[in-house]
């Protein structure tokens, strides 16, 4: 399956600013006071761990911001299921830009790699099952496209982006609205024919009500599996179920065969662990 | 002890880019469609578990800035050591607005208070000693004076911001500057008096070489607790003495019992799990 | 209907960047030369032809970012239908303010009320049958969200904001994937459950593939109408049906008598004339 | 005559403001789903209309930012006048780039070659009197360098760029300073020697006041023909006269033989229709 | 007579970037360590040698910025001729907001004043003349129009802005176009009715070349007084004159009587020295 | 020694903005209107007075910015003492591009070179001693980081950046902080091990007891020379000593045979004269 790529604008901007917030006014003065501008290396970003590999291009471009002379080979790209030791990055040029854009490079490499096997822990677990995996807006301020982007790489899917994409109704819309069909209505009413909308459902009553509104896809929140498999034996395939709250790498499989289409987690794009990756001279 | 604040100029600019990010062109297009301009709500944000609460501020930011007129109160703000269910802000005003912030400010949050949480469990752990818990420059791209704000909340102190406030000396720094001595000394000469300089040693010899050199902090890295406090010793006090490489938990008071002045994780700012925050309408 | 509003981040930002493209290094040296600063008027913004009101906030942000401390009232705020000489704004305040604001207020409100304008046009010419008239891509680059705001404000539907919101499959992109149905299928597994999946097809055969494949929309691309009533009469209501092409006042309504669903316009955003305003002292 | 050209740092940060605006955070989903990131193809940008081109080169920029390696070959560039059919540019490489750059590329040249064909039809108009048109500040927000570039490329000229560049001085000025000559006198007193000073007269009396005060140039505002005919009879050749005010492609001919210098239009920057262009892969 | 003022959104832009500049990630770590944030103060900033004051405003909006609650109130306003110890503000309220912006309010102030100051020495030295004096192009990047609007405060008028909104042929110009007189005609065709043109005359001959090709402005750049008075003579009030090229204390009074309109001086922009402004606590 | 030199990322952002005030929104109008786009000319910038170059590379940017195939070549780049005449960059392409630039980069350059050349002008007189000239925070909004790396090239060393990378307690921290040590232990207590704490002290006796509060430099404020050489003397090369206040080209000297460590001055930042630079055609 393709993986979407990120926009190279994108990147540019986001490794643009990070390499701001690093070199500062007064730029790598380590380097710039021991090595000399003439010095060149060789390096290799490795694996200290096993993983799945997101952001190798975002590695790249920090390297080639600094000094767009450095050579970069990538060995194992984006999506790729490494081991531990395996190499990303190969580089050779400019011992300075080199190690000036290290941390850089390995930060953004570090966590979007970190999001990227998380998912695909899940995605491993529900193997066999129709469930996708995806991700929220529970993201980190400022990378959700990084973020979703990673996601993408662990096998995962992408649920909305933001606010402005997709429709999701809340006890609080359902609330404000009146109740549930009105709520259902009203977006209906007032967005474009391009527009899905989720609605999310507590309980079975609110799972049926939603059925019988029109919902496009309605959340399972927080349901455990058995009235999760009742809502999916109800649905008969006519609306895409999505089960959230809970998700791990323990609940996924039980989540995952009860027969639902999606399931959500915030935790691989709040709190993945980092991948352990680390840069050595050759 | 008084934790220095982050400029409001910074958090003004971080969260103006997250709302975009979440807004996007079109909006919340479900709270627009379900919700009157005219409906108000008072509601809480409140933790679901305990912790050490970093950003309430930038929280109410995120409030603020998508509507000036919604009141805000903050009931345990930056620093406060909070148990399951206390609350962190009072929101009442537009409904709309509360909405239409909220998933940016819970973002933040609950990514700033995972980093303080995760530094006072160790700064806890290393009570009684002398050793100061650091954080490093493995950090989010573009969010790093807000994590090194998070980490200040959960009693830990900052290592340098940037490849620009201090000097670092690694291996591949003495490679090119021939040894140890000489690449302390060309970052004396070259640089300004308010610089200090620190030199990483992996080994006693290494430490040794650093002391004579006359580095002002050093680094010891990745050594066994044996072996630091055996530095400790020789060290006499004369410079600082930096404790680095696996640190968790489990590890930090044997480190910090070997006398170090200065202990450094990654950790808390590259891999701590968010803290579960959520808000609720009253 | 609740028409979605922009965010005020969105107005400042673009209004902000009109008043500096129009005051440049230097100011309103007219003046500034010739009115001194303490002076003050009245004045008001009216329309010199009927139309519909789209823009009013933005026009009275102009005013307010040049001088927090004018006085404005909306009197016929968006989607108001007004005619020839009705009032839009009333201002009291700085005279100076009020002049140096007033060329980015008007070029802001008249843009936008001659594209609520035209929009309204097509959609009172539809009235009565089940189609929606929806704007398109084909936006004036940078103005896309006040564009797609002003086509709500007449009465218009938003189509997907961007590449990024919703599947549009073309024939280049069925070349590509071989045909119509594995073009669908691919887009089905790459993408998110809440991105919809919308086929252009130029004649009935393709209608009727892209249905089999399962398409959520499908854009009858300019169709004559009696192959519009066709395609309406196969799908028997199961998707929506899009009509695409030549869609003027005089053509509008023979295209919503098929029985399409969505009627979309390029010609509202990049050709609907500007709606004359003036500003008066009083 | 040379046509002034668009700085190209000015064209890089509109165009790449647009693709952000176009590709969001998930980027040309359709595109990436359908295509192999290794497919190419040939597609030429032509018109479905006759028409003067502007802004081939900033559609050439659009491609050129999405994907660097696309060759593009302008046909018939900025200026150039065009029948129906003929090609603008024709493009080589990335099927992909091609594909997520068209819109961009389209949406800039159909709107500058409109401005560019409305100009060049009131320039016809005037052939042969000694009367240049020229544009106004009623042009759209964030656009107005490329739209007076149109302009320029429809063989028009340009009126000040904002208020920054030349002097304006209407009712409201002469009002506020006193009377017209006060205000002349102000603007001469308080400017530099290189700002020209031009003064709106909506009768005779107003003009022969303004030839009295010593403006370098003065707006004949929506008056007769016969009175704008006898105000030049006046003038003798001393100030630049600038006619204004309901200027079309039927009145110009007879506003341009009253001997008027300068023929002003607001209608060619913030009214003129898009010029018909389209994409296709050959 | 009236100073044009700065347009308030480039004060707050330059001042923002100039706090960011100052308070770095980490912000004012000695102020937030050492002052609790309750602290309130009184401060002056006041003048510690005479001169005419610019930037009081500016210094006041970096206050603001940092602290909106800090009251000010401007005792010597821009334009101001102030003697050692005259106070321009006076501040009260926290005392870290007063500490964190007093460098960059005074760095504004210091610059400016020494430009407005330098400037005023000029202009007093030609009273009595009709000469004005006016700055260049010669300004400190990304300060052009602060630079600028301080030379209005000290008396001074301002040349062209930049290379956009005036015309002014130098030789290199006119090598290119074959001779001055082409070089004239061509920009009077492609330019604007708006545009005034002037020509950089460095011998008399030049000169006369000059005033028969039709320039509104000649520069008589680098002539001895006794040439410059010939032109005078030659030219009998037709086209503005401006002297050029060595322009100091010493010898502006010599220029100005010759009978130029306007001397014309970098050295004001790039070489004025600070004027010597101090913040004290009372 | 080496100059650490500029990040590539801040001399293309504040190269871009000067171009962008310099060519707004029309361009050289001048040059194109005078100059054909394929006419192509050999340059040289040149000094007209001896000096210290700083800015070279910057200036280049200007032209490769400009236009990207102008031939640049540095014969005198950064730090190279210069005489009278002697050329710095040469230049070769299209005298479009060269001319579009020339300003912006004389602008740098000139400003930039002075500040090395004034700075050089200290070092040179302090010459034998152990003295090092350094420049301060007073420096000009938005050119700090520029004007740093200038005050390398002649052969100074940079003091704080800012606010964010050093302690400096004055007497208002004093206050508030009840006493020089309390302030002294609050900084240390507050802040990470990387941050050097620096105390002004105007007379012996606080400069006493800055020593005995442990800071790690003390600046001895506006003292006379005879003070200074106690203050050495009883220091015994415990802390560094900085001298600041009244520095010129004629104190230096007295001030740096006292035995300080660290001479400071403003002067060389925010009132050294430019460095008289051209370009002329060849």
């Amino acid at each position: 399956m393709t993986i979407s790529p990120l926009s190279p604008l994108l990147i540019t901007d986001a490794v643009t600013r990070a390499l701001k917030e690093d070199l500062g006014d007064a730029g790598d003065i380590t380097t710039n006071a021991t090595i000399p501008s003439s010095a060149t290396s060789k390096a290799v970003i490795a694996t200290r761990k096993a993983g799945v590999i997101a952001g190798a291009d975002i590695a790249a471009e920090a390297f080639r911001l600094v000094d767009p002379s450095i050579q970069i080979l990538v060995e194992n790209g984006d999506s790729a299921h490494v081991k531990k030791g395996d190499v990303v990055l190969t580089l050779e040029g400019s011992s300075r830009g080199i190690l000036s854009a290290e941390r850089v490079a390995l930060n953004f490499l570090g966590h979007l790699s970190g999001i990227a096997t998380a998912t695909a822990a899940l995605v491993d677990e529900a193997k066999g099952t129709k469930a996708k995996i995806v991700c929220t807006r529970k993201t980190l301020p400022g990378l959700r496209a990084f973020q979703k982007y990673a996601v993408r790489c662990g096998g995962g899917h992408n649920h909305r982006f933001g606010l402005y994409d997709a429709v999701m109704i809340k006890d609080n819309h359902i609330a404000a609205a009146g109740n549930l069909t009105n709520a259902v209505n009203a977006a209906r009413t007032a967005l474009g024919h391009m527009v899905k909308i989720e609605v999310e459902a507590d309980r079975l009553e609110q799972f049926e009500e939603a059925l019988k509104a029109g919902a496009d896809v309605i959340m399972l929140d927080n349901m455990a599996p058995a009235d999760m498999k009742h809502a999916v034996d109800i649905n008969k395939g006519r609306v895409t179920l999505e089960a959230s709250g809970n998700v791990t790498v323990k609940t996924v499989r039980a989540i995952a065969e009860t027969g639902v289409d999606i399931i959500s987690s915030g935790w691989i794009t709040h709190s993945a662990p980092n991948l352990d990756l680390g840069m050595d001279f050759i």
